[in-house]
């Protein structure tokens, strides 16, 4: 049998998924995993669900479980109208196209704007699911700059200086990997330069409602609507598992959005729409958010404090206001990816952060943890643990300057 | 706003989605659609649905709702391995890939296999959904030739010789849009014709299971296992608006489909596929199963009979064991497109069978029937007035040969 002859270029290309291979260990019986990026299973409205269902059948019938537009189910679209708004986002019902997960807005942005070797440019570090997304059209990723408060915004205004780009990718709040959060006069600023250049951002935004402290600052869609595509979930609001993503875009973007979505699943599950329509409808979002943002913000604290308590001098990490995770960056040489295999060994996983980095060689020394998956006492336990490990590497290391760093 | 030049190649390949809008009218009030590829409402199993719920919550619990694997649900798969056993297809439980509907094994077969340019042999007609699928990722289509069997064996062994082509397409039971089922000799034939050249068929079964009449025929993957991908869905044997469709696929394709299918949408719905593992194991779909045969047979059957006394001589129509289409052909030369305007002026809808073509100028005296979305008697009406938009558009042809024709 010869049947890999037959795969497409692209497919050549792909290689395996290192990330996904190191990972593998994460499932081993008795590992505390801080490496996921997935929600607490007690924060999903597991109480309310036959009731839900109820609804979904009283109200909709036999539709609920129809073919359904390519576009979206209309009360769905109708209910995140208001949800929208009070972001700030003022949109209609078909301005909003409903997605598999908002996974499903990455890979149909793909398919309608890459072209082989165009330019994408993207955070250093950025979200991974956008890459494996959008690596499959053949992009040439362009790096935008970052430091502790997200984007610089003339890292992006002189990469569009110098030749256009299909779309810029940001994910301005409590971004993954690093948890940053954009202030509002960089977003301003990213506003006016992609109105001067005529360029398209896709803003990402899966963890918006998930703050802990503060006010929330206006999405970049709201500052240049049309020269954004919102890109949004209700994974960590109400359960992953149901796959509702959506998107509101400018016009000219959203129709050919809705043709590949054709093509690639016809339309998102009805049933899962229904359940969304009814959950935001009926109030209960309103109830479960406060729920799930007591359930974060007390396993975030802990994180932090047992970081500030443990891990040795030399490091540094992000204090987010929201979101699930944690960037930490270790001194400069140090090599995380080996780390990882002694940590695995003493039964506690983060994902090293070089897997986030489009560009070979950046991040050797970083990591990201999440703080979600596990309750206060375990993520205390587990960041002990964490800290000897990163203490005895430091110590450990033949490299003197490494050792010098660590005591800074 | 100039956003139109950040469009990909292949969108600006893609043109309106002609069909998408001369079906628009389909929605008029008052019509009867003949046009629909949808399963009737009434062949879903509503008064389960609150009992499934409650069965995947006691069962899953919270893992129902959280994100999972992008192989698939593990019940689920493992449901399927008996459910496919009895099609004859022996299998393992990580031999099958769950996607989201067959829509989604069909787009990711493409990203996986097809670079631009590469050849595609598919039949003509053939299903537009694997076309729109197959599309962006910019192959050529090699038309392979059919008769009231289906494909002919030799024309695609010819197609073989000639040169590599990627994949075959084939729907071998109760084809979307003919109706047509290819007889075993013919099954083993491409079987042969597969093995001998190496070649790989994606067999496209979603209507297998709705067979009125007659015995199962083995599906080609049964015969030529290391050759097919084997696609199927739940779509029409329990509810479409739940997307849940998989797929069998020799190892070196499989572990690719699912590479791809993690950057499309991580995973299909935890909750959709919970929900069909409950379906399955817990014998619904058995007694589901008669309840759709005995609601669409005697709709084809009514069907058929109308066609039988409405249509003029001139015309000839499949007569199918099972599915949900016939396929009309009238006379020579006579432009389905232009009577499915009067048509539709009466009320009365069906897709112009020219749409299921890869090459243009093939079909226009052709056209497809839906009989699942409507009753006997309104089927007989609808037939009734479509006789007679027939009738009168022989007669008032000014092409003489068509008059001949016609009266055959």
């Amino acid at each position: 049998m010869g049947l890999e002859r037959l795969l497409a270029e692209r497919t050549r290309g792909m290689g395996v998924n290192a990330i996904r291979e190191i990972l593998k260990v994460v499932s081993q019986p008795g590992m505390i995993s801080l490496a996921g990026g997935i929600p607490a299973a007690e924060s999903f409205p597991m109480d309310i669900l036959k009731e839900l269902t109820c609804r979904v059948i009283d109200r909709y019938g036999s539709s609920a479980l129809q073919y359904g537009r390519t576009e979206g189910f209309a009360p769905l679209q109708e209910a995140l109208v208001g949800y929208l708004a009070e972001k700030g986002i003022h949109t209609e019902a078909d301005d909003i196209l409903i997605s598999s997960g908002s996974q499903g807005v990455l890979d149909a942005v793909g398919k309608v704007l890459i072209s082989r070797g165009d330019r994408v440019a993207v955070e250093a570090p950025t979200y991974l699911g956008a890459i494996s997304a959008f690596n499959p059209y053949e992009p040439e990723y362009v790096r935008m700059d970052t430091d502790d408060d997200g984007l610089l915004p003339e890292s992006l205004e002189s990469i569009l200086r110098s030749g256009e780009v299909k779309f810029v990718y940001l994910a301005p709040n409590f971004q993954n990997p690093t948890g940053r959060t954009i202030p509002r006069a960089r977003r301003q600023a990213v506003a006016r330069i992609l109105q001067t250049h005529d360029a398209l951002l896709i803003e990402d935004d899966p963890y918006g409602a998930l703050r802990y402290r503060g006010s929330d600052l206006p999405p970049i869609k709201t500052l240049a609507p049309d020269h954004v595509v919102y890109v949004s979930t209700l994974s960590k609001t109400f359960a992953p598992g149901l796959r509702i993503g959506f998107c509101v875009a400018p016009e000219p973007i959203l129709q050919w959005l809705v043709v590949v979505k054709q093509g690639i699943d016809l339309h998102t599950s009805t049933f899962n729409q229904a359940l969304a329509a009814e959950y935001l409808t009926g109030g209960y979002l309103e109830r479960q958010l406060p729920k799930i943002l007591d359930l974060y913000r007390p396993r975030q604290e802990a994180m932090l404090e047992a970081l500030e308590r443990y891990f040795p001098p030399g490091f540094r990490w992000s204090r987010p206001d929201g979101g699930m995770f944690l960037w930490v960056e270790g001194p400069e040489g140090m090599d995380m990816e080996a780390v990882y295999r002694e940590a695995v060994r003493r039964k506690t996983a983060y994902v090293p952060g070089k897997f986030f980095f489009t560009e070979t060689g950046e991040g050797s020394h970083t990591l990201r943890l999440n703080y979600t998956m596990a309750d206060e006492a375990t993520l205390y336990r587990a960041v002990k643990i964490l800290g000897k490990v990163m203490d005895e590497a430091c110590g450990y290391s033949r490299l003197p300057r490494l050792t010098t760093a660590s005591s800074v």
